[in-house]
């Protein structure tokens, strides 16, 4: 990795350092929360003509290549694709094969997210083919930037802050590649249909309104229309078929599985009880559910207690499972406000009620639009890999500062109106909770609670959850005090991460596009 | 109305004369169906942020007055309403009744369309509340801007180019204000719940999309989620429950009248010959359908055909009615892709059947998009005020020169594959044959067929059909021949109109935004 000498930085509203210029472009540092206001326009695609697409509505070129040359592929584009089809994604391999194979370089990669299955791309990191990766980097790719090697800035952005960056023209895709379970040849796409079925393709909507040119590959091509356009033809450029988009068994989980271990039972089992005694599960209340393990725990005693108190929730969101579509069928929602669907029965509900919803990152997340789903959410639980004792989180690098995980949705449900954060409070004898985060993703005072197996914090600025939970027969305690007790028995504070505080080889972005904090090099 | 002494005109490539500004802006002439590229980039709203949005999605305010206030209503701001409500709409009336009552003046009234109903507005322009419409002026408006009354020149585009006006930054809409006949707190809003429901409301989506300020007004206010959202509350500012939308007897009818004239009934056995021996009834095939009486004529013989021959169509365009929707219910098309729903059983129909679809001037008819609907078709049948030896087509004017129609998706359906105009050859004894459109909408070139009660005229440059109808025991004929019957059965040509041609009124948009003809005012 070349040297960052040209590179200013400047302390954060958080107390971070932050680069002041990433990949050549300028970005603000964060100001501290609702405190950044956007003072310009919106990204303005060229306007374009009919008579410059086929007036029978067929787009269909015969293959990848041929596509990515009619879009005019140069060296130093930037190309997005999306992480719909999840660790079974057989097509971004296939894309970065395409454009080495075209002899094209310094590529940025515009990924809403890379799985394990893409550290095939890593000998197009090394060769010059992608110069660097702008998005949520899970497993092997971040260690390869952790290690370093990484040519440009990593730019981590939520699922909001990535249609944001789109939307407000802060990056310019030139070609986007969307991967589509199924399609017509005009370019109508969705993700509930075909062998590839995967869910909403919500991620993609952005680069498919703003992108100059857009690209759909499908297995599965249907005759005109295809139905529902989570995708909308008239954005799109070209189509190609291929025979398979990726492992069908990798894209979505045949079932989602419940927690077994017995602390994490335990999490979820506070977390549904804290849900109730704060009276936040009342007739018409609204909550957000992954599909982690605790979450999925939590979210069967919630069910149990709702089916016994006789509540009805108006809307879940998801990433929905099998489990959110059975309250869905037994009447215990009237929506579920779908934004990916981790298993089958996920798809398939989808698919099939029409009280399961299709939402995008744009009416969920996108913090500059004229409000947005996150925010009305009256429980949302979420995870972390730290927190500090101010709640301070971190969902991306470990104690020992490698860079894991993306951001996903996280910063963007902080807005919600009781934010959980559910975490073991140790793993591999590590302690979760720390003095200061490693990395700062989320700042302390939008988490409202963290609940681990050995107690509850409330967040002292919730005078009104502490009030309601005064009489509880909950483990409320300290956060100080569970901290102490984790350091007991791990033997300590977790050792320092051994960084490298001159090379920042990522950003991590707040929801309005200011950088909350670096992501150093790990020292070898 | 003041003279229009700074005003250049130029002849057009249709030979023409249109002024080279309208209203300040200047408008390229027409150049040829197909000939004029855009060199713009579209629109670029200021980017907004949940910072001034309430967290808790409630943007309701108590009034309409109170809302135009929060948007910042000044003299000379544009102010766009839409037609989905038809002549039962109530809204549009108040709406000025409280702009005049706020002092306002020279507001730019941008609608989709208006209606007899807006007869009321005439004070308002005449008071200079409003300055002028921009939009489809059908009945008492078109004749007061017909009789050179309206203080600025009306700008008459296509649905799909009023969208694309919109998209394209030729019109900044300062404030849209949404009749919903459903809508939530945020301002996700549709047409088919409510008691004013009325169908699709794809007629306001770019309004919504551009527009600085979005007003939802509804006169049934559900609990978030109101789905499906076919306005997104992400866009919308401001919300306001009224009691009334209008009359709901007028919004939409409750069941749509096939004509019972022999005559008119003769053309929709024509039609229906036609399609069928022309070979474009087939299975797969598509065409659009309006609500007119001759077209739903055509809509039951076509559906005899298909029954007796086993063909299924694979789309077909609304203007639903329940003739469409028993279409569907019986098998007879995959689906309707609906703009607006002209009856009951359409707007029930739309909500209730997953293939009755949900479309929108963007899907449909916006001409600078990467393609649109309205090419795929593979016939329209159209009607026409006017057609001319060359098929060139009026329908926005009659021989007297008064303007009393809109263009609707007239222009943008002229793109389909075989474009039908069933004309009946004359009206209160005025020839419709004429040998000049008194205004030009529609270039001869993109015409196809004329079907009259006399016979059947087909373009000369549609030697494929020609050929195709070879053998048929049809009328076909020259259109020569057709005027020549006429003109003797009405005692002549038509009497010229008595227009003062220098004073332009209004202006007609070819779908690229360029000026295809100009309407003058009526010497008294």
């Amino acid at each position: 990795m070349a040297k960052q000498p040209n590179i200013k930085f400047v302390k954060n509203a958080a107390g971070r350092i932050v680069p002041t210029i990433v990949n050549g472009i300028s970005m603000p540092p964060f100001k501290g929360v609702n405190k950044f206001r956007p003072d310009r326009t919106m990204a303005s695609p060229k306007v374009r003509s009919c008579i410059d697409y086929p007036s029978d509505g067929n787009k269909l070129l015969p293959n990848l290549k041929e596509a990515l040359k009619k879009c005019g592929l140069k060296n130093g584009m930037t190309i997005s694709t999306h992480h719909h089809l999840r660790n079974g994604d057989g097509l971004t391999n296939i894309l970065f094969d395409t454009i080495k194979e075209l002899g094209i370089k310094n590529i940025r990669w515009f990924p809403s997210a890379s799985f394990s299955c893409h550290s095939y791309l890593q000998k197009y990191l090394e060769d010059g083919t992608i110069h660097h990766i702008e998005g949520s980097m899970n497993g092997p790719l971040g260690q390869y930037a952790s290690e370093g090697k990484m040519k440009g800035m990593g730019v981590l952005r939520s699922h909001g802050g990535r249609y944001r960056a789109i939307q407000d023209g802060e990056v310019h895709i030139d070609i986007a590649v969307i991967a589509a379970p199924s399609a017509d040849a005009f370019g109508n796409a969705n993700g509930v249909s075909g062998k590839s079925a995967c869910g909403p393709l919500g991620f993609a909507l952005g680069d498919s309104e703003y992108a100059d040119n857009v690209i759909i590959v499908t297995d599965t091509l249907v005759e005109f229309p295809c139905v529902p356009w989570h995708i909308q033809g008239n954005n799109v450029d070209y189509v190609v078929q291929v025979e398979s988009l990726g492992d069908p068994e990798k894209i979505v989980s045949g079932t989602t599985q419940v927690t077994k271990s017995p602390d994490r039972i335990l999490i979820a089992e506070y977390i549904a009880q804290f849900v109730e005694e704060a009276e936040i599960m009342k007739d018409g209340f609204s909550f957000q559910a992954g599909a982690g393990g605790i979450n999925l725990a939590f979210l069967l005693l919630l069910k149990e207690k709702m089916k016994s108190k006789g509540v009805k929730a108006r809307f879940i969101r998801g990433g929905s499972t099998q489990y959110l579509t059975e309250m869905l069928e037994e009447g215990l929602t009237d929506y579920i406000l779908d934004g990916q669907a981790f298993d089958r029965e996920g798809v398939c509900s989808l698919k099939r009620n029409p009280h399961h919803i299709n939402t995008s990152p744009f009416t969920s997340y996108n913090f500059h639009g004229k409000g947005n789903f996150a925010s009305m959410l009256d429980v949302v639980v979420l995870g972390a890999t730290e927190v500090d004792l101010n709640f301070n989180a971190n969902v991306v690098t470990h104690s020992d500062g490698y860079l894991l995980h993306g951001i996903g949705g996280w910063q963007d449900c902080l807005f919600g109106k009781c934010v959980i954060l559910a975490i073991p409070s140790f793993r591999d004898r590590v302690p979760i909770i720390v003095d200061s985060v490693t990395t700062l993703c989320g700042p302390g005072e939008m988490i409202d609670v963290i609940i681990t197996e050995r107690g509850i914090a409330v967040n002292p600025l919730r005078k009104d959850l502490l009030k309601k939970l005064s009489t509880s027969s909950l483990p409320l305690r300290k956060i100080e005090d569970i901290q102490k007790e984790v350091f007991e028995i791990c033997g300590g504070k977790p050792a320092p991460p051994k960084l490298d505080k001159n090379k920042v080889t990522a950003v991590i972005q707040w929801v309005d596009g200011t950088l909350i904090d670096s992501v150093y090099a790990v020292k070898e």
